[in-house]
C-alpha cells in the first residue's frame, strides 16, 4: 500500500482494529449461536457483547501474539481481559482460527468491493455527463494510430462507459463470490460445532454460508475476485491511455485538467504533463499484479497450508486501495478533462479530406466504376494531396473521369460529415438506453 | 498448442478451414441483410450462397495473401473464384476486416467455451460419483501437511465439485462476454453499413450485437474470458496436487490408473508416478500464462491498434485447447482414481490417537478442568505416544487426573470417528442439493 | 507456436527429428565414455554410431511410444532397430531418462540462445547503421508525450542500440546458464555411472558438467533464462512502441517500409499502419508470458516431479521461435525505417520557439533576474505565443524587460539547435566507443 | 510492504528521510562539480553543504509538496531554508527532477542489494554447514514423490547451496545493472549540464554513469533486476518446498525448530506446522508479483512517460523488502531445522528393499540374463514384498532363477547404501571446491 495512492476510507477496511472489530462480531454471533442451541450459557454469551463498544488495543494484542505466536489467541487473550476470563470461557468453542480469519477477510473483501462500486458509479456518472456533453464533437477515428474516418468525442466517452458498466457487473458477481463465511472448524467437517453457528454468523455478517470448506474457504473465490480487480484495472489502463494520446503536442484534443498551484503551468504553457492517467497506466500494472499469485493461492496441500496467506496480507490491501484511488482518480480526470472540439477538427483536416478517400471509392464502385479504376482514381488525386498539399475534394470535382462517374453534389456529400454521425442516436441508445 | 495436449474437436476449432467457414458465413448473411433492406441486390446475395458447401482451399487463400498481405481480402478474392466477381462484388460492402475478425473469433471462443462445459460436466460428473462412493470412507484431514481430525474421501471429492461447478457458473458467465458480434465498419460508427445488418449476423450466428465498438469489439470481454480459464486452471491444479500428495510413496493413500503396457509397473511396484497429475499441474501454467496478456490487450490506442491480435493467435487456441485437454485428463483421473481406504486407515493411526488430542482438550475444559490443567494432562499423554510409542486412549485411560474428570466412556467416546462424520450428509446435501 | 510468426532456422531445432539427434549424440558419446573407462565392450560403443547417419523414423517412434508410454525407450527401442538389439544392449546403461531428456533440452537452447545472439547482432548493426544516418538529424525530445528539448534521431537509435547491446550481455550469461549437462542417473548420485561419463558426453556436446543435479538439472536455470528472454522481448516492445508513434498521423516523423504490393497502400497515403510494430509488441507480450510459468518450474518436489515438463514443451519453443521471429523482424523495421527529417522539424516548430522556454528562463535568472520575475517574463510571452499564435523569440526580443536583462545576440543563441545537440559525439562515444 | 514481513534494515533504504538525505548528496555532489568547472561559485557549492548533517523535515516537505504538487521542487525549497536561498540558488542549476530521482532510486537499489547479497551469504553459510552436517545422512531419493534411490540429505543441502550460490551470482550482476546514475538533463542531451557533473557526482555515489540516458535511465536495467529478484524467490520456494514435504506427517524427516513458548507446541507434538516454509511459499509469490510489472515499464513513450513511476513506488521497496526477511527466515530455518536421519532410513526401509528393484535388475542384465527375464525375475520377488509384505532381499535369495544369476554376495552388494554415496565427497568437491 502506497501511502500517495490510498484513500482513508478504503485503508480504514485494512487497520488491525478493523480487523479486531470483526473478529470480535464472529465470535460475540457464535456464542449467540451457541447459547440458542443450549451449547453453551446464555449468560455467557451476553456477556461477549460487553465488549461491543470497547476499542481493542492493538498494541496489546500484538505484545500477546509476541509470546503466543499466534494472532487469533493473542486477541481472545485479549478479549477475555474486557469479558472476565470465566465468562469468556466459552468464547471460540469448537471453532479454528481460520474459521474466525476467513470470514473475516471476507467481510473486508465485501466491504471493499462496496467502495469499489460506489468508484465505478461516480466513474460512470462521470463518463455519461460528459458522452451527452460531446455527442455530436466529431473528431477522427483512429486505427493504428492513423486516421481512418471521423466519430465523435461522445462515441468515445460512451465505449468507455459501455466497459466500465461491464465492470460493475463483473464486479457484482465478484463480490458475490467472496461474499461467503465458513465456522466449520478443523478440517470443515463442523465435528466441533453445529453447522447452525456457521448460518447465524453469515447471516448476521450479510454473508453466505460456504457450502462446504476445509479449514479454509476455498481460494478459487479470491483467485476470480483479484482477476476482476485485474481486468478492470485493465479498463482504467484503456481510458488512460486514450487521454495520454489526446494530450500529446502533436494531437492536443483534451488536456487534463491543470490546477493553478501546479509549477510550469503558464510559463510552458506547452508542457502540461497527462501525469494523472500515467500514473493510472502504473497504478494498473500495480493492481494487475495480484491476478497470478492469487492463481498460485488456490492449490493449497490437503484441508489447507498457509502459504496464501502473506499473499492475502499484500494483495488484499494493495490491490483494492489502489484500485479504489485509482477509480477516484479517474472520474476525477474524466470529470475535468479539458476538450479541445477545435483542434478536433484542426486534426482531422490535416490531410485535406484524405480520410474521405474510402467512402468516394465506395461511391465510385456504385455509380458502376469497376474495383480497379475507381482504386486508380482516388489514388491519382489522393497523391496530389498527400505530396502537393492540395485539396482532395477540389482534385476530385477537377476530374473528369470521376465528374462523369459522379456529380459535384454527390462527391461534396462523399464530405459531409453527417453521414458519420448518423446513428450516434442508435448507439447511445444502446449504451445508456432510451434516449436521454 | 503442443499437439500431444490437443484434442482434435478444440483444435478443429482453430484450423484455417473453420475460420474461412466463418467468415464466409458472416459475409453471406451480411449480403442477406443488405438485400433485405434494399441496399444490394437479392440475386448478388442469393449467389454468395453457392459457395455454401464449398471447401475453401487454404493454400490458394495463403498464396493469395502472401501478395495482398492481407487475410481478409486473400478470402474474398477466393470467394470471388467460387461466386464469380460480378456476383460477389457486393460481398462485404461497408465493412470493414475486423467485422468479420472479431465477429469470427468470438464465434470460435464461444464453440470452444461450449466444448469446456462439456468438458466440465464430464468432471463433475466424476466427482459427483466418486463423492458418493467415498462418502464415509474415512481419512485424516491435514493442515499443513500436518495431521488434524477426521474427515471423509467423499468430502473432498465433493469439495472438489463444489469448486468445478463454481468454475462452470464462471464459464457460462465468460462465455456471455464473450458471445457477440459487430459489424459497425472502419471506426464502429455504422457509417457505411445499416446497424440492422449486424442484428441479422449476429442473430444468425448465436450472439449478440455488440453495443458499441470502434473498429473492434471490445477487448475487456476477451481479457475477462481468458481470466476465468485461468481460474478453472488453477483449480485444476488443486485437485491434482491432492493426488501428487495422495500417491507419494509414505502416504500411498490412492494411486493414478495405472494401465497394464506402461513399463515398470509391476518390477518397481512402489514406483507408480503420478505423471498425469504432475502433468496436469504444469498444464495448469500453461492455461493460466494467457491471463496477463489478454489484460495486457486491453489498452488499445483509440478506435484500434493491432497489439492484440498475435497474442490471440497464441492464447486462443493454445488456452483453450490445453485446458480442454486438461479437464478430459482430470476426469480421467479421477474417474479410475484407485483408493485405499485401509491406507487412510493406518495413517491416521500413526500416531496411534494422538489426533483426538484436542478433543481430549476440549473435553477436560468442558468437564470443569482449567484450560492450563487440561493442556497438562493431555500433554502427559501425549508425550508418552510421541515418545514412547505409547497408545494414548490406554495412556489417558490409566491417568487417575483425567478419570476424575472424565468417565472411560467418555474417554472413548472421544476416539469414535463417527463423531467426525456426523455432518458428511448436511455437507452433501449442501454441495449435491437433497440427498442422494 | 504461430506459424506465422516463426523462422525455419529456429523451429528446426525444436522439431522431434532434431530431439533424436541430439538423443543420439549423447548415448553414443556416453556409450564411448563408458568404453573408455571399461565399463562396455569397445565394440558395442562403436557399433552405436552405425546409426550416425540415419534419419530416424518419428512416426516409428511414436508407434512405439504409443505402446510404453515413455519416449526415450521408444527412442531406445528404434535405435536398437538399427544397430541390433544384441549390439546395443549397453546403450543408456546406468543412465536415467532424464539424464537425456534435460541434457538435449539444454543442447537446444543454448542453440536457440546462439541464432537469438545472431539475431541481435542483426538489431545491433540496424540500430548502429541507423544512428549513424541520423546523427544529427534534430528532432524535440518529449516526456509525457509533451514538447521538452531538441534531441536527435541518432540518439534515439542509439539509445536503442545500448539497450540491445545490454540484451546481448544478457543473452549470453542466460546462455551460459543453461548450457549444462547431466548424466548422474536416477536421482543425482553416480550411483550407477561414473562421473566421467558426464564429463565427457558433456565435453563432446560444448556443455559444461552440471555440479550437482538431482533426476534433473535445477530450473532456477531456465527460469533465469526465459526471465532474460522476457526483457529483451520488453526492449523490442519499447523500440516498437516509439516507432509506432512517430508514425501516427499528427507526429509523421517517420513510416514502416511501406512494400509496393500491400493493398491501399496510395489511394489512401494517409493510411499506412504500422502494423509491423503493432505485432510486434503483441508478440512482447507472448515471449514475456514464458517468465512467470518458469519461474513456477523452479520448486520441484523432492528430486524431481514432472510438472516442468510440459510447460517447457510449451514455452521452450514458443518464446525462442517467437523472440527469434520478433528480433528478425524488428531488424527489418529499423533496416528500412523511412525517416521524415523535415516533419520533424516542422513538428518541433510547432509551438512557434515555446520549448526554447526553459532556456530562457535560465537565461535570465544567469543574468541576475530573480526567479520569480524570470518566470513572469518567461510567463507573459509564452502566453502570447500560447493565446494568440505569435512567435516567442520576437516576442521576447519585443519586450523591454527582458532585453533589459538579455541581448538580441544572447536570445538568439537561446534558440540555436547546436546548443543541444553539442554533446552528441560525447554520447555516441560512450555508447558506440570512440568515434566512427 | 507488510510490516511484519520487513527488516528495519531494509526498510529504512525507503524512508523518506533517507531519500532525502540521497537526493541532497546528489545535489551537493552535482555543485561541488559545477563550481570545478567554473560554472558556478564555489562558496555557493560550499555553502550547500551546510546542510550536510540536517535532518530534513518530511512533514515541512511534504506540506509545500502539497502546494507545489511536485516532490523534487518541495525539496529544493526546503534546501534553501536551511542554506539560505541566495546561496541556494544554484542548487539543480541545469538538472532535471529525474536526474535525482533516477539516481537516487539506483543508489537504493544497490544498497538494498548489498543487503540480498549480505542475506545470501547467511543462507550460503548455513546451507554449508548443515550440508557436511549431513554429508552421509543417508534417505531416501524420490522422483514423482515417489521412492526412488538412496541419495543423502547432505547432497540436498549442497543442491539447495549451489543454488543460492547461482543466484548470489545472478544478484551481483543485478547490482551492476542498476548501479548506473544520469545527471543528463531534460532530454538526455546534457543541453543544459556539463557530462563531468554525471561523472563526479555518480563517483561520489559508487555508480557509474549511464551512458546514454533519456530524461530518466532506462527500464530494461529494473527489469533485469526485478526478474532477478523473482529468480531467487522462486529458489526459496524450492527449499521452502522440500522442508515442507520433509515435516508432512507421513514422511517426518525434518521440522522446523519450535520455539518453546508457541502455543500447541506439546499437547499436540504431531501439530508442528511449518509454518515458517509455507510463509515462504507464499513471501516467494509477492517477490515474483514484480515481475512482470517492471518489463511493463520498460516500454516508456519517446524521452519518458511517469508509467513506471507508481509501478517502482510499489514494487522496489516491496520486493526487496519482502525477499530480504524471506531470505534471513531462510537462513534461520536451515539453521535450526530439526533433522530426524532414523525417521529417513525408516521410510526408506517402507518397502522393504524394493528401491534396489532397479540395481538388481540391472545387475541380471549384467549377469547376462534378458531384458525381459531380468525384469519377469525381479517383478515376481518385488510382487510379494508388494502384495504380501515379504523382503525383498530375502526372496531374492529364496528364488533359484536369480540365485543362477547372482551369487548371494552379489545380492546384497545391491542392498549396500555405498553404492550410492560412493560419489558424494566428488559432488561436495565440484559444489564447495576442495575437499574440507
Amino acid at each position: 500500500m502506497i501511502p500517495r495512492y490510498a484513500r482513508p476510507e478504503m485503508t480504514a477496511i485494512w487497520e488491525p482494529a478493523t480487523r479486531f472489530r470483526i473478529w470480535f462480531e464472529i465470535e460475540a454471533h457464535a456464542c449467540d449461536a451457541m447459547a440458542e442451541l443450549g451449547v453453551i450459557p446464555r449468560e455467557n454469551a451476553e456477556a461477549v457483547w460487553k465488549a461491543k463498544d470497547v476499542e481493542f488495543d492493538v498494541v496489546r494484542i500484538d505484545e500477546i501474539e509476541a509470546v503466543t505466536k499466534h494472532d487469533v489467541i493473542a486477541f481472545l487473550t485479549h478479549l477475555a481481559e474486557h469479558v472476565g476470563s470465566e465468562q469468556a470461557r466459552f468464547v471460540h468453542q469448537g471453532m479454528t482460527s481460520s474459521d474466525v480469519l476467513d470470514t473475516c477477510l471476507n467481510v473486508q473483501l465485501t466491504r471493499a468491493a462496496d467502495i469499489l462500486l460506489a468508484d465505478l458509479d461516480r466513474v460512470l456518472a462521470a463518463l455519461k455527463r460528459r458522452a451527452y456533453e460531446h455527442k455530436d464533437t466529431v473528431r477522427i477515428g483512429r486505427s493504428h494510430g492513423i486516421h481512418a474516418e471521423p466519430t465523435t468525442m461522445g462515441l468515445t466517452f460512451a465505449r468507455f462507459y459501455a466497459e466500465m458498466d461491464r465492470n460493475r457487473a463483473r464486479l457484482r458477481a465478484a463480490r458475490a463470490e467472496i461474499a461467503t463465511g465458513a465456522i466449520s472448524g478443523a478440517v470443515g467437517t463442523f465435528a466441533n460445532i453445529d453447522p447452525r453457528v456457521e448460518d447465524h454468523v453469515c447471516k448476521m455478517l450479510g454473508l453466505s454460508p460456504e457450502p462446504i470448506s476445509t479449514q479454509v474457504i476455498p481460494r478459487d473465490r479470491h483467485a476470480m475476485f483479484f482477476a476482476t480487480l485485474g481486468v478492470i484495472a485493465s479498463s482504467i489502463e484503456n481510458i488512460a491511455i486514450e487521454v495520454r494520446h489526446m494530450q500529446r503536442t502533436e494531437v492536443l484534443e483534451a488536456e487534463e485538467f491543470f490546477s493553478a498551484g501546479q509549477k510550469g503551468s503558464s510559463a510552458m504553457p506547452h508542457k502540461r504533463n497527462p501525469v494523472l492517467t500515467e500514473n493510472l497506466t502504473g497504478l494498473a500494472r500495480l493492481v494487475r499484479m495480484a491476478v497470478i499469485p492469487a492463481m498460485e493461492n488456490v492449490a493449497l496441500w490437503h484441508e489447507r497450508d498457509i502459504s496464501h496467506s502473506s499473499v492475502e496480507r499484500g494483495i488484499a490491501p494493495d490491490a483494492t486501495v489502489t484500485l479504489d484511488f485509482a477509480l477516484n482518480r479517474l472520474a476525477g480526470v474524466i470529470d475535468k478533462l479539458v476538450i479541445y472540439p477545435e483542434n478536433m477538427l484542426k486534426n482531422m483536416n490535416k490531410f485535406r479530406g484524405l480520410v474521405m478517400s474510402q467512402r468516394v471509392l465506395l461511391a465510385l464502385t456504385q455509380a458502376g466504376v469497376s474495383r480497379e479504376d475507381a482504386y486508380r482514381l482516388v489514388q491519382r488525386n489522393a497523391m496530389k494531396v498527400w505530396e502537393e498539399g492540395k485539396d482532395f475534394r477540389e482534385e476530385l470535382l477537377a476530374d473528369p473521369e470521376v465528374t462523369a462517374a459522379l456529380s459535384p453534389a454527390e462527391i461534396d456529400e462523399k464530405f459531409d460529415l453527417g453521414y458519420h454521425t448518423k446513428h450516434v442516436e442508435t448507439i447511445f441508445a444502446r449504451v445508456f438506453g432510451a434516449p436521454a
